[in-house]
Parts: structure tokens; sequence; C-alpha cells
């Protein structure tokens, strides 16, 4: 059996096709790749997963399939139909995608929050693997989390759970692009370095070069995210944090400082001495793995 | 069926019996219950149980009772064995409590953390009835926290789960009593009222006679308790909140405050909209209930 994953984000859209029978083999489990462009109306994103989907499958059986799972760029109504208010993709608001394409292409298609899509690709087949509870950030343009407990996403009572992009850490700080002040996504994601006046990857360049106040930066960028991650840990006692999105390249800079403040920040000696903090192993495309694994 | 649920606390000790077949019965549930000091040694403890748990269960059978439940005032290792490091109690530091009274008692015997034995009765038969996930705060000399989930306490991969006191919120903040900094509990337990020179108590009863300033502490520490609980709420998306423990008492000075900030703070729509913020409903005994209620 296959299951076909769709990745949306506000740039690019990938999709892959996942044999289900070979999860277990690394080399051979995903069958099939493509990157496109992320139009920007809803009728041109149908129309590019309708012509994407077609492409992924040659030579497949419809009766193979078990559908189609799709990642989105911003919260999920708690039944699964409405992508909410995606931030970066504004005219998917309020839009029943999941529903419109299960028609259009006649197979079961359902729709979950990206960064859970993530979470869930990594738990099962990447950094978390074999753990019971695995919490997924990314960090980029934003800040998002995922939990997944026992190899399935945890939402909450309405699939709001995992944003701990908005978790207050300094609760007189700055203001955060939600209306409140002091999130973490104010001192974790790309906003951390613009107000350094240069982007992620500059600094990240400069750093490579041993720029001292580069490094500096980076070690900074470190500790907040460090306090970020004691927050899950004391709350949460998850077996594995696994760290995504694009600025977790930059891990030789920042890792062992976020390190070093969660043993400073978290109280169970246990948690702080066991909690495996790792970078994320399936590459660009482990949100689409995640939707595919939703089927 | 009866179980025995016994709370030992950093001062008193309480004993409940519990009818297992009354639950749903308000009145009838709490056969017998007993309030005593807490002594300080090991073996004063051991003798205060079984001369207590003696006392609770004249007239029942031996085949009746299907075990005690202890709730201790401190964390527990994953497997339940050992009270790891109860900072109220260090007499009972790494102490095998539960097998010394399973033992002595010939009564099956299993022991957890104090909050997770609250929030798992409030869940189960208090402010949290019926509801799916629920998360139990304490505000005391320290603050505390529980998470229970489809009625069973979730206590993550190292029995760590639930430190919500422990969770920064200002990561400049005032040192803690953990080692870091800038904790919750500096701002929600009694501590934030020692700073004001007063105790709770005596900060309560002046605001019960209409003290300006006293009001506008309370106020001040309903919006810590707002923060703390808006990272609770965006991480965790539970359906109920629920407040116990000394300070909430005062709960008429502070809870309106706390429910603004949570408005402020919390970023899902449904969730700041939906989410039910409780006062504790069964009193000073639901620790050594729900310690019950582990059986």
């Amino acid at each position: 059996m296959y299951a076909i994953g769709v990745d949306i984000g506000a740039t690019k859209t990938n999709f892959v096709l996942l044999n289900l029978s070979r999860l277990n083999l690394d080399r051979f489990k995903v069958v099939r790749e493509i990157k496109v462009l992320t139009p920007k109306t809803k009728k041109e994103i149908i129309r590019i997963l309708e012509e994407n989907i077609r492409c992924l499958i040659p030579g497949i059986k419809q009766s193979e399939i078990s559908g189609i799972g799709i990642g989105v760029p911003g919260p999920v109504s708690p039944n699964g139909d409405l992508i909410l208010n995606p931030p970066n993709l504004t005219c998917l608001k309020n839009y029943p995608l999941a529903k419109i394409v299960e028609k259009e292409l006649k197979t079961k298609t359902v729709m979950e929050n990206d960064v859970n899509c993530f979470t869930l690709a990594e738990a099962r087949l990447g950094a978390g693997r074999g753990a019971r509870v695995v919490f997924g950030i990314t960090l980029g343009t934003g800040v998002g989390g995922g939990l997944v407990m026992n190899n399935e996403i945890y939402g909450g009572s309405r699939g709001a759970a995992g944003e701990v992009g908005h978790m207050t850490i300094k609760f007189d700080g700055p203001k955060c692009s939600c209306g409140s002040v002091g999130c973490l996504e104010e001192y974790c994601s790309e906003r951390f370095f613009t107000k350094k006046v240069l982007k992620p990857k500059e600094i990240e360049d400069r750093a490579r070069e041993g720029n001292k106040k580069a490094l500096e930066i980076w070690k900074e960028y470190g500790r907040y995210l460090g306090i970020g991650l004691s927050n899950v840990i004391n709350l949460l006692d998850p077996e594995v944090i696994v760290i995504g999105g694009g600025i977790a390249r930059a891990d030789k800079f920042f890792l062992s400082e976020t390190k070093k403040e969660v043993k400073k920040r978290v109280i169970s000696p246990l948690s702080k001495k066991y909690v495996k903090i790792r970078m994320a192993q399936l590459g660009d495309f482990a949100n689409a793995i995640g939707a595919a694994l939703l089927l």
C-alpha cells in the first residue's frame, strides 16, 4: 500500500509518495518526491495539487493508495475540516481544502497542521523513533510546536496544542505579532536575527568565518531556545525533543548553549539528565512524510 | 469495594476511606476522613499510617479493600517505588514508603505525587468531571501542577511532568529556590506575598476590608497566574484547568484578572474562548481522594 503526503508551505509545496510497507527501510520508504512553488490563490493551489498528485502515482493502481494527507501552515479545526487562520497563506482561511481534494481526486483525504505532521514523521521514522513522548519544534519565520504520544498526534481539546512559539518567557518583553508580549517566537524565530540587522543566513555565514560578534549572537539565540525547551520539559517531560526548521541548520552554533540552559532550568534531575534534544533527521520532506502517515 | 487514600503533607496527613461503588454519589463516596499532624521521622510516619489506616476500616473486611494509595509531597521515581526528593519532608528522601506500608499492612499499596493525586481527584469527581484533558495547579508554599488525560495521570517519560511552578515566565527575573530564575513559583506561591511583607492570609483579610493596596496586590498576583496558565493552554490546550491550594481561597480577588490575562496571551481563538478555568471542588481531602483513586 501507498500513501500520498502533501506539505503546503508559504512559498513551496512538497509532495511525496510513501510506500507504507517499507517504512522501516530508510532508502525505500519514499518512492517519489516533488517540490513546486506554492501559488497564491485557492484555485491555483487546487490545480497544482491535482496535477502533481497525478505525477506522483504513475504505474500505481487507485486501489493501492490508502489516501492523501495534507499538511497546512496554520491551525486546523478540531474535526480536521477547515484550515482556520494560516498566517502566511491567507487565501486558504476557513477553506475546506481536504474535502475539495477528496471530491476532485476521488481519494480519501485528511488535513493536519504542518508542525504536527513534522513531529509525527520525526517521531515515527526520524529522530524520535522508539520514544513514547516526542515534542517537535520548528525554528523559522515563526516558531511552531507539536506533540506526539505513542505515535499519535496530541492535538489537545481543540486541536490547538503545541503552540510553543506563543509561550511567554519574559512577561515584560517585546510585543509579538500575536498581540501578546514576551513570546518565545520573538526570541527564537527569524525576527530575533532581523532585530540584529542581519538575516539568520548572513549571521550563520559570518559565524562560519569565525566572526566573534556573530558567534555571540548565536549563543544568545541558543540560550533563549533553552529557556523555551526547559518550559516544555518541566511541563511535559518528553523523552525526545526534535528541532527542525530552517534555522536549525546552524545547530553547531547554538545547540550546546541550549543544552546548558536546559540543565540550569529543568527541575527534575532525571529529566535534565536523560531528555534527548536532537536535530531533525528527515530533511525538507519531513512534513509531507508526516502528512502521508496520517492515513 | 473500598479504597484507602492517604495524603502526607508537610504539616498535616489526611486519610480517607472511599466507597468505590458510590463514586457518583457526592455525599456517600467518602465513608470516613481523618486528619492528623505529620510527624518528623520515617518511623513515626509509618506508625501514624498504620494506626490511622486501622481506625479508618472498622467493620470492613480485608477482602473488601482494594488497596492503599499514598500521595506524597514530592516527585516519585518513574516506577512509583521511591519518593525522590520531597522539599518539605526531607526525612522521606529516597524512601520506599509504599513497599514498607504494603509489607506491614499486608495490603497492596501504591504511591504518587500529591499534585497528581489532586488533579486525578478533581478530574474524575470534581471540577474537571467529564473532561478529557484536565490540568491541575495548586497555589501554596510552592506551585505544583498535574495533568490528567482520559482520567489517567500523565506522568511524562520519567514521572516529572506538570512542573508548572518552575516554568520560566521572566528569564531575567528573581532567583528561585530551585536555582533557576524567573520561575512562575516566584510570582504565584506564598513567596509573592512575603515579598510584599505580609502573608497571603493577611493580604486576603485586608482585601476583604476593601484595602485598595491589598486589592491591587491580588490583581497583580492574578495577572502572573494568568501568564502561567496561558503557557499551559498554548502548549497543552486542556479542556479544564482546576485551581487548588491554600491561596486559591482568595479567588474572588484574583481570578478575573487571571482570566483577562489568558484572553490576552492564548493564541488559539477557540482555546481562549472555551477553556474552563475553575476552582477546585473537593476541598482539603482532594489529594487523599485522588490517592485512593490510584487503586
